[in-house]
C-alpha cells in the first residue's frame, strides 16, 4: 500500500497522476490528508484519477475512513482515503 | 438513485443514517457537496457510514465525480460522491 499525503495546497491534477502511477502498477493507494480543504483537494484528485483511468478500461474506487497521523510530533486526526482498481 | 444534499453544516453522523438507509434498501446514493467544506462533512458522513454498516456486513464503497447543480439559480460545480454497496 503506497501512502500519498494531501494539503489543501496539493494541486489535484498532480495528485490524480500519482494515484493513476500506483494504480497502473496494481497496487492500491491510500491518500492521508488533515482537515477541510486538503480533504477536498485529496476528493477531487480521486475525480481526477477517475477521468484519467476511465480510458483504459480501469474503474477507480476508494472508501474513506479516520485515521491518525502524526504531523510535527503532533497526534492528528485525518482522513485516509483508499483507492483501488474495482 | 436517492439523492442527499449535503452542506458545510450537515452533521455527518445524520447523513451517515440517511446513506445506510438507502444502502439497507438495496439502493445507490448520490452526495452533493458544493465546496471545501460541504466536501469534508460528505466524505466524513461516509467514513461514518461504512463503520454502521460493517458489522452488517456491507462494504460501502464510493466514486467521486465532478457535476453540475443548481443552487439559487445559479449552475455551480459540485463534488458528486456516489456510494453503493461493494
Amino acid at each position: 500500500m503506497e501512502v500519498l499525503k494531501v494539503s489543501s495546497r496539493s494541486v489535484p491534477n498532480s495528485v490524480a497522476g500519482a494515484i493513476c502511477g500506483v494504480i497502473r502498477k496494481g497496487n492500491s493507494v491510500e491518500i492521508q490528508a488533515i482537515g477541510a480543504g486538503a480533504t477536498n483537494q485529496a476528493v477531487k484528485a480521486v475525480a481526477v484519477a477517475r477521468g484519467f483511468l476511465e480510458p483504459e478500461g480501469i474503474e477507480l474506487i476508494c472508501f474513506p475512513a479516520f485515521g491518525q497521523v502524526t504531523l510535527n510530533d503532533e497526534e492528528r486526526t485525518a482522513m485516509i482515503i483508499t483507492c483501488e482498481k474495482r
